[in-house]
């Protein structure tokens, strides 16, 4: 994946060396020698990936990661810290910041080209995911961006793929006191367990005896239930050429041994960080599609949703012969309620008429605000008996019990006129079967209300 | 990216050959070894991508790439035809039942690896938007699969960047039949002309004068604007090398020179689905978020629309000391148009009613529907006095002419009243400006309809 590579150092050198280096690669690069500089470029969205250096006057490296890790705009980009300094605490430092990576200066190019062309594709993958989430809040549908940003990557659920007895009771201590951590030394078991177990992160030994946990890796970045949980392999130095490889196919990290406790915290949470945060933009998309099928006031689904449904419920209904009933349900004397208690005490009546009529219906029927004070109840595969049972249980249970309406300090009674239709095998559409069922609703309303009538035989 | 990828071939020698060198590059491999079986195994999603031989008893690889492409559940399978046959014209076949790609036997390792890495990236690349489509018809919004797979690739727009003059002319006139073709021979203006265009598909020589085509491409792939937009190389069978770099970093595909008519054809049509395809699911996704914030009946906003944005203009008018004006519209007497020519006549009225209001609002004006036969304009920036000028067009608009019926063949008077108000320094939240409105509403109706009152000086 080609990718802009925006690089921050302050002395010139230093940028003019990777410049070079990324060109030949064909990478696009774009510079910064301080960190607000840098800010500015990454909050414009003018680059993919951020290769930053720690020592600069002014805002250090460590800042302007932090900075950009926990502002919602930026917090998407990958951070590669760059640095002479080799100190654990330093490293350490970075990745608290919440730095995806940490390679030390002079950079050995192989470790770089892997690492920045590994990030950008995990980077791309949630792109087009970001950019509706985006478009979500343009529409004023919530701020999933901002949701996402906070998430704090603590009390997940991590898989750790260890062999080794020792290495796997450490690891599992250390990130018991944030996880939950299962470990599993069979790798064939360990596939089941990662496809059933819903983890936000996976570790894997590339030292398991008689198996290549790299084939491991590949197979948990290919099987759908766990190619979006993150991965982490567990290598030796001389593993290089295989922690290569790995990245090229997907693999999102890699701790060396010995493998030390804090970074090892470190790296696991950055990863559930990332998780979470694909999971909070896919989680607001498919809620805002959801929106579109549903009722703003009493959370019914709306119009919309019965006019897409009906049409197929009524032909497969029609197709495989089975039954399909319709009610109509209208609440009495509403806009008296309104005009006596005002429009709120109104929306107040139809959200408990709502949750009631929820209690006696299934997940398979349809109900939906059909407008004003009408709701529509689809059942598939119910007769007329069985419907008149439903519309009866309904009528009653509103009945039963005064409304509350919370703004008028008082409770009051309401009640419900239904109207019930079944598909007929002479229906050409299912707009026949509501019209009965309206014909019936007309006729419960004359006959005094708070009553259900059915279709004639 | 690992990838599962489906080998078809009749001949068990070969399925088993492809599957010992794909899984040492840490592929994961399944087979079938006719049609019939590789197509249920598509559509069953237990694959990423689709190794095809052309020779097979029964349904022949052809068949089976026309059916895949053909099938909006399998369509973005990218489909790789592996044949013995060298023929230009079994070539031709196999780009025109629409695979990706066709690779002759016995396969050069590097072409079958680039190839396959490349094509699971991108389609990698659109996996999570087609998810989200699919959800959009789970909720019923539209079937947008079944729209992308129908698409043709024709009546494309295409940018050729190429210096040789004889080669453009030729290629141009190919694709002109089909295509609006542009042709541009200096490289940094086919950078300008590319991001400005609006381009279904750009091709590049890699052997432009003085200038690195492959640079070219990292440049189109990177920027905002085009990364997009399919690029196809234009190579010469030496440049190898530079084609697997590409086809690395995201390029689509290729073309060896001397470039064959139908071939170019084919490439560049298969590649115009392809975008369209994601096109089309972007377009779906996006369709049923703006649903979310739409009024079915009568296309307005809604109320969840008013009420996300209506904060958000108040606090910003408040903080720079602006002014922002309400209205709200209600229909005269709607219960009466209701009552006598049915819902559907009163259906047909809001419809209009909302046109008419829609030629006398800007774009920054929200219009929503606020329930029943209430709307509600808010107005950026406009004081008492132009908020009442406003309000009084759209009076005397909907006052000027009848509204048709078309269902009772008539047309009938209709009028509506009109409550103004202005943001107040005073007020506390938007709430306060919409009661005042309110009120001016209530004044309106008690005054005989059909008049516009502002809210008490
Ligand atoms: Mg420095
Ligand atoms: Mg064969």
């Amino acid at each position: 994946m080609s990718a802009r590579v925006l690089i921050v150092d302050d002395l010139f050198p230093n940028v003019k060396l990777l410049e070079t280096k990324l060109a030949l690669e064909y990478f696009d690069t774009v510079a910064a020698m301080n960190g607000p500089d840098a800010i500015a470029i990454c909050e414009k969205g003018l680059c993919d990936i951020v290769l930053l250096d720690v020592m600069m006057p002014g805002m250090d490296g460590f800042e302007v990661c932090r900075y950009l890790k926990n502002n919602p705009v930026t917090a998407h980009l990958p951070v590669v810290m760059v640095t002479a300094l080799d100190q654990p605490s330093d490293r350490l430092r970075g990745l608290d910041a919440g730095a995806d990576d940490f390679l030390t200066k002079p950079v050995d190019d192989t470790a770089l080209f892997s690492r920045v062309r590994s990030l950008v594709r995990l980077k791309a993958l949630t792109d087009e995911l970001r950019s509706r989430a985006l478009a979500s809040r343009d529409y004023g549908i919530g701020d999933p961006l901002a949701l996402a940003a906070a998430e704090n990557g603590l009390d997940a659920k991590v898989l750790l793929i260890e062999d080794r007895r020792g290495a796997a009771e450490r690891m599992a201590t250390a990130l018991g006191q944030n996880h939950t951590v299962t470990v599993e030394a069979d790798p064939q078991q360990a596939m089941l367990v990662a496809a059933e177990g819903g983890f936000d992160c996976v570790m894997v030994s590339l030292d398991l005896e008689g198996f290549d946990g790299l084939r491991l890796c590949s197979q948990l970045r290919s099987l759908d239930r766990t190619r979006n949980v993150p991965l982490i392999m567990l290598a030796e130095p001389q593993d290089q050429g295989r922690i290569v490889r790995g990245l090229d196919f997907g693999v999102h990290d890699y701790l060396m041994r010995p493998v030390d406790r804090n970074e090892l915290l470190a790296r696991v949470r950055t990863q559930i960080r990332r998780k979470r945060f694909s999971d909070v933009l896919r989680g607001a998309v498919q809620a805002s599609m959801q929106l579109a099928v549903t009722d703003g006031l009493t959370g019914l689904h709306n119009r919309r949703y019965l006019d897409n449904h009906l049409g197929t419920l009524f032909c497969d209904a029609a197709s495989r012969q089975r039954p399909l009933a319709a009610l109509i349900l209208d609440i009495d004397r509403f806009k008296t309620i309104n005009d006596t208690y005002g429009h709120e005490a109104g929306d107040e009546v139809l959200r408990t008429f709502a949750e009631r009529i929820r209690l006696h219906t299934r997940t398979v029927d349809i109900v939906a605000r059909y407008g004003g004070e009408e709701v529509v109840i689809i059942l598939p595969d119910a007769g007329l008996v069985e419907a008149q049972a439903i519309a009866e249980r309904i009528r009653a249970r509103v009945e039963a019990t005064a409304f509350d309406i919370l703004r008028a300090s008082r409770s009051v009674p309401v009640t419900v006129s239904i109207g019930v239709a079944v598909r007929d095998a002479d229906d050409a559409s299912p707009a026949d079967m509501l019209k009965r069922a309206d014909l019936a609703l007309y006729r419960a309303k004359h006959a005094g209300r708070n009553r259900v009538e059915a279709q004639a035989a």
